[in-house]
């Protein structure tokens, strides 16, 4: 199963209104608060690796899990490697990757509004000194990988967004460069 | 709070059957399989730190949990820093923290049996390739530690076992030393 998924940088509200326009299915909403470590034996940079622990609170109740990013397998799909579990207790796996020497590299934080529209999850992205994004994705087999992105090309042009201004680069990217 | 606590080696079947004698409770059993990790960047036996990931079975539902354990900070009580929560998937935090460079370096399985007498709880521990022992432990503020240690003698001596053949020695620490 592939996962194809396009980023724009966007006015969320403008958006917003399209998609009400559109009859688009407002399918729920997150706020998602990720620290990322970097590790005391590593340069996660260079390997191209993440270690994470998201909160995500969601009508009120907030769930915690660490997650590993292997480097990428496979370039073209943007494939990784990853290894994802809940914790009980955020705090306390936070406290124990600090106790075993990792510390907290960067944190984003992001309200996310999820709607369904033509076959895609249109993510709207509000990111905490980064700035407003527009993710549309869906899920395919390896055939229809090509066809798949099209069709996200097109939701995006419904949306008023335009497809060539798409960003690769991850929300801990942009607010690492932001703050750099 | 104080956790007092005396551990001899012993026969469990005798155990079990002066137990019964005495009237004690038998409050429940689980079995404990512990993975016990190496760090990359440390030698957890020189810094007198541990990382474990727990898998505990009580009435057929299995549950884990990852600790890490802190340096003594207090010899004499045995005092120590701890961090535990539990996780969803106990394979996963295993595969999480071998990607990131921890290897697994031994693992502690037990059966455990759990008694109520006199107010504490004494516990059959039958420990794989190490052998069986008991606990007898109870909690106590700073002032009753004297009190409850000599309180945990006296139930070992109701039990046939002697407090002077008490060891300090962990499982681990013991199953490292039987193999190396």
């Amino acid at each position: 199963m592939y996962e194809v998924e396009v980023k724009v940088a966007a006015e969320l509200a403008t958006v917003a209104r399209r998609l009400d326009d559109l009859g688009a299915t407002r399918t729920g909403d997150v706020v998602q608060v990720d620290t990322y470590y970097d590790a005391p034996h590593r340069e996660f940079a260079e390997t191209d690796e993440a270690l994470r622990v998201r909160r995500e609170t969601r009508e009120g109740e907030t769930q915690a899990r660490i997650t590993y990013k292997g480097p990428l397998v496979e370039a073209e799909s943007k494939t990784r490697e990853e290894h994802e579990t809940g914790v009980a207790e955020g705090e306390t796996a936070d406290a124990i990757f600090e106790k075993l020497g990792f510390s907290p590299a960067a944190t984003v934080e992001k309200d996310r509004e999820f709607y369904r529209y033509d076959g895609y999850t249109v993510t709207l992205d509000s990111v905490e000194g980064v700035g407003e994004f527009v993710e549309v994705e869906t899920e395919t087999d390896e055939n229809g990988v090509e066809a798949a992105r099209e069709g996200a090309y097109a939701v995006l042009r419904e949306l008023g967004l335009d497809p060539d201004e798409q960003t690769r680069t991850s929300y801990l990217g942009m607010l690492l460069e932001n703050t750099s």
